[in-house]
């Protein structure tokens, strides 16, 4: 350890998000319950508006942040509480759980400092899924924190309209705990909750909650350096990755996992046949349910809050893909298939699952059911060999539902428009409204470089069709590994994608962010403009690239048409001689055309008498206000 | 014109895309056209792919490039021959044109050197309208040249499966110049072809063809340098811009738009009322009919193709607006709302409709009917204002009709995901089917500096439900304005987008590139792949990023996972096993999932004597050929 600085730093990922700060929010029962959450603040006497905030303690300037001892323990009490959990050791950690053939860790990652000796496990006979909890009318603390936490604005918009077109969704009014109990314990959501995972901060995901989005890390070839293989977690997180999944292959594994649990304040994802592959030495035919079965183990004792497991592969599916343009894209899927025809034996994951189910429910690991055979192009998007798949995923659901196992479903891939919807259709129908939870999908094949942008067509669309959470694809996609700003923008265009599904579906208070935007955006508030939107700093430098002066800022133009020529600067004119008018409730606002063209007249009149100038002087307004038209 | 050099260059925007070259396709009827197109040359005994080509002469290394003397009048003939048209003395060029008081041009854009001094007119009594010909059931060889221009692949398709849900648009199997001539007659799709524009390519714009994109330039304040004017249109058409507006303000206006008009392949639209409002100064009120008709004039003699005209904005829509988040957003719109205000009178545009159509008659100028009240925010969406407008811009594409002027509709904008749909529906009703032209729409108002993304998500979905053309946005919307990458990435994007939209709607050969690129990909052929992607740079840079060596470029496994951990190559090796299989037509390619498990069990044994070894020597599959399965 004599590597490792006591006090690490993550280089540039750390403080406020610009015009806003942290705060944490009550919750109403008065259990004491403090939701973080996020507040901007507005020029010109505008409320501040919240916003859902996933970048945990990082961006809060009065937490210590110390990658070496790991986040403050939010659950601990919560879990401990329940009475259902016992301490035991923790399995040892094995050299080749970080692909090492012999006990030498020297040039891989530091070992956590804080490895916990002990880790908690459901006592005998217990479970301690949230889903269990749900079903026997328990409101846990994590299901008020949601509550809370997906509300956000909704008490004041008391007078909204609610606006949508949800396709049979049951989205509230106002998110209390009880409903967020209700959809756990039938299935609708989850909250990846791992017991070994106290540092996270509860979140849903299902259909009738605010659309999630996950991004994928993980580390290459040698990880020497361990800070940065944390910042990629909180540069994530820090533009709004609701979880994150670490897919980490070759060495260092089961530390590089270490050190981002302890320090992430969203639920953590792997897909453990990775691991399991690493450790047969990368021989698909070599695995083992023992060693598999190991590696859950391991990766539960960690704090892993989901598990990708592609126990849908079954043998008879293998050959549904053989004559497909791409075959099989997905790394779980072809593993567990080559093992299959091997074999020719059924897939141990199938085989297995109820015992996978078990460990699942002694953690409280939530089940992300793999799509090993999603399409990996447009050909292939909705064949049989994919809903073969699916219905098997929907017959697993239903066995770990008999354990209280929380499960959500992965989908595709890449489809072209007119076929997503039947995909979510499907899904609803097959795994009993479990979430579902697609990559993208990628709506043509034909812009690799792009692939963040033709996916998130497709993420938007699915979304708004009722996928609860949707994975991220960077501009990498098919090419390369991705940089920290592929990361980025993989994360903002997601985050748009999903808000424009929230909008869509009729989320109560999903456009307030857009109107205090576009308010600001009007008003000519740029700062505010920035400050409201997904990415501020490149907002704002953006627009300095056209008008750097600070002036320009406050300006009431915009910098692309100028002081003269702005329809903005018009339109306010328009407006605000409408309000200047006393007989503005006739001319200005008027129900109809015909009400409107009734009147059109005084006002004219009003407006001549005025010099024509749209934009009266103060002195002007006054006098107008006080005397009636001519 | 001293400081002009005779031979212009245009730096780094010419020569071939790579991995393709330019061909010319003689139309069928043997009368002698020739459509460009790119065939894209690909490895390994594929057959090469054509693609949709907007680029002109400028990927052509046979062709020599000197914008100072303009592209090779490729319609010249064909509007001469006619006989419809007469040489006119070209309105002579008026400071005010440029935007400068005096007759100093100084500083500003140097004339073009070959402006003409005659330019054509219709003959008293002609109507020159491609809208005119199909209705006199005349096929036109602009009407041949786009038929093969959007056939491409089709012919090779005969055994495809027409799959898509179009939305009541009637696409054909085969494109035919008959069909053509019926489409513009009718008024479902416009071929913009000003007579004074000969170099342009035929290009259709409609709900049965391609779903096209425009590209929007201008100078900023003062241009000093013609070639970069020049060359933003050369770079937007290279990367699939299949019309250009140039959006120019300020001074030098008509003399960069000569200049780009002599140089452009692809439509150019304008939006008149811009040079107009500068001729008076900047100031809306002192705008009349006689300078904006002057206008009109001297535009459509230098040869733009298609006006944007805000006829819609009528006198008592204005008020409509007042109450919104963001009242009028559109500059045109924003202009005659003030215009009509001050005068109290109805839009002059509106009253004088029939004259402008006259003119546009005489040239073939396209109307591109303006929306002017389109909502500038997700809350402004769909409401009153914006369609009463539409409704107006219905009455008035009837007008137009009447003299068979060519119309297009523009469209929002700002709208949730949930109102796409709305807009197209109400378009087509109201406006008879006349194309459909929209901005985006943008689906959320929260991402700016990825507005193309929240833009092209909304743009996908209203080309899939019937948009003809839709016009691009950059990452810089709202912010500043776009330089050189913001351009290629606003047009890469939409082209991903009016693609996925072709894909969807069930184009017949729209699925050809992406299958193409999906088996490059598959079979590891990176160079097919690049050169088959929208942006060949961009892919092969990214992916040099993470593997720079030329051997990765043909190495079998992706630059993700590394050899050993590839799903393709998994993949590729069951799909190999398969093939050399003698029982492969039971085994691998099952028409059901029970006949798949018939026969599981033979195929294993096969599979178990083989070693387990999925990639089979060559010396093995001739022997497992020849032998069958024990």
């Amino acid at each position: 350890m004599a590597d490792l600085p006591a006090h690490t730093e993550i280089g540039g990922t750390t403080g406020p998000i610009r015009g806003s700060k942290k705060i944490h929010v009550a919750a109403k029962s008065g259990s004491g319950i403090r939701v973080a959450m996020r507040e901007i603040h507005l020029e010109g006497g505008e409320d501040p508006v919240r916003v859902y905030d996933t970048s945990g303690p990082y961006t809060d300037p009065e937490a210590l942040i110390d990658i070496s001892t790991g986040l403050h323990e939010l659950r601990r009490e919560w879990i401990r509480d329940r009475g259902d959990v016992e301490e035991v050791t923790q399995r040892e950690v094995k050299p080749e759980d970080n692909g090492q053939l012999g006990p030498d860790r020297s040039g891989g990652v530091a070992p956590f400092p804080k490895v916990r000796q002990k880790v908690l496990r459901a006592k005998p006979g217990s479970n301690v899924t949230q889903m269990h909890y749900a079903r026997q009318g328990i409101i846990t603390p994590e299901m008020e924190y949601v509550a809370e936490r997906e509300n956000l604005g909704r008490e004041q918009l008391k007078e909204y309209t609610r606006d949508g077109e949800s396709f049979g969704a049951s989205i509230p009014d106002y998110v209390t705990p009880e409903f967020v109990r209700d959809e756990v314990a039938r299935g609708r959501a989850i909250i990846p909750s791992n017991i070994n995972h106290p540092e996270s901060e509860p979140m849903a995901i299902g259909r009738n909650f605010l659309v999630k989005i996950n991004a994928n890390i993980g580390n290459s070839a040698v990880a020497s350096d361990v800070a940065s293989e944390v910042d990629k977690m909180v540069w994530a997180i820090r533009w709004g990755a609701d979880t994150v999944m670490d897919l980490s292959t070759g060495r260092n594994i089961h530390d590089t996992r270490e050190w981002i649990i302890r320090n992430s304040p969203v639920p953590i994802g792997t897909v453990p046949i990775y691991q399991a592959l690493e450790k047969v030495g990368g021989v698909a035919e070599d695995l083992t349910w023992e060693i598999f079965r190991d590696t859950l183990i391991e990766q539960a004792e960690q704090g892993v809050d989901y598990f990708t497991i592609h126990a849908g592969v079954r043998l008879p599916y293998v050959p549904l893909a053989a004559n497909r343009v791409t075959g099989i894209v997905s790394r779980g899927g072809s593993i567990m298939a080559k093992w299959c025809l091997a074999h020719h034996q059924e897939s141990f994951l199938y085989e297995k699952f109820d015992e996978i189910s078990e460990i699942c429910a002694a953690y409280d690991v939530a089940y992300s059911l793999g799509d090993g055979l999603r399409p990996g192009s447009i050909a292939d998007a909705n064949d049989e060999a994919q809903f073969a798949e699916l219905y098997t995923l929907g017959e697993l659901t239903k066995r770990a539902w008999e354990q209280d196992v929380q499960v959500m479903i992965e989908g595709p891939g890449h489809v072209p428009m007119h076929k997503i919807k039947e995909n979510m259709e499907k899904q609803l129908e097959a795994c009993g409204e479990a979430p579902f939870y697609t990559l993208g999908p990628l709506t043509t094949d034909i812009a690799p470089g792009y692939d963040h942008i033709t996916s998130g067509i497709g993420a938007a669309q699915i979304g708004w069709y009722g996928t609860a959470m949707l994975c991220y694809v960077t501009p990498k996609e098919h090419l390369g590994l991705p940089d920290r700003d592929d990361v980025k923008v993989g994360v903002v265009t997601y985050k748009l994608a999903a808000h424009a599904a929230d909008l869509a579906k009729g989320h109560p208070a999903a456009q307030v962010r857009d109107d205090a935007l576009s308010k600001a955006r009007f008003e000519f508030r740029w700062r505010d403009q920035f400050n409201l939107s997904l990415d501020p700093d490149t907002a704002e430098d953006y627009h300095d690239q056209t008008l750097p002066a600070e002036g320009a800022k406050t300006a009431h133009f915009c910098s692309m048409c100028g002081p003269k020529f702005c329809s903005m600067k018009i339109s306010q004119e328009v407006r605000e001689f409408a309000a200047n008018n006393p007989n503005s409730d006739l001319m200005f606002a008027p129900k109809s055309v015909e009400e409107a063209e009734k009147g059109m007249a005084e006002m004219s009149e009003v407006y001549k008498d005025k010099g024509q100038a749209l934009y009266l002087p103060a002195d002007e307004v006054t006098k107008h206000k006080t005397e009636p038209a001519e």
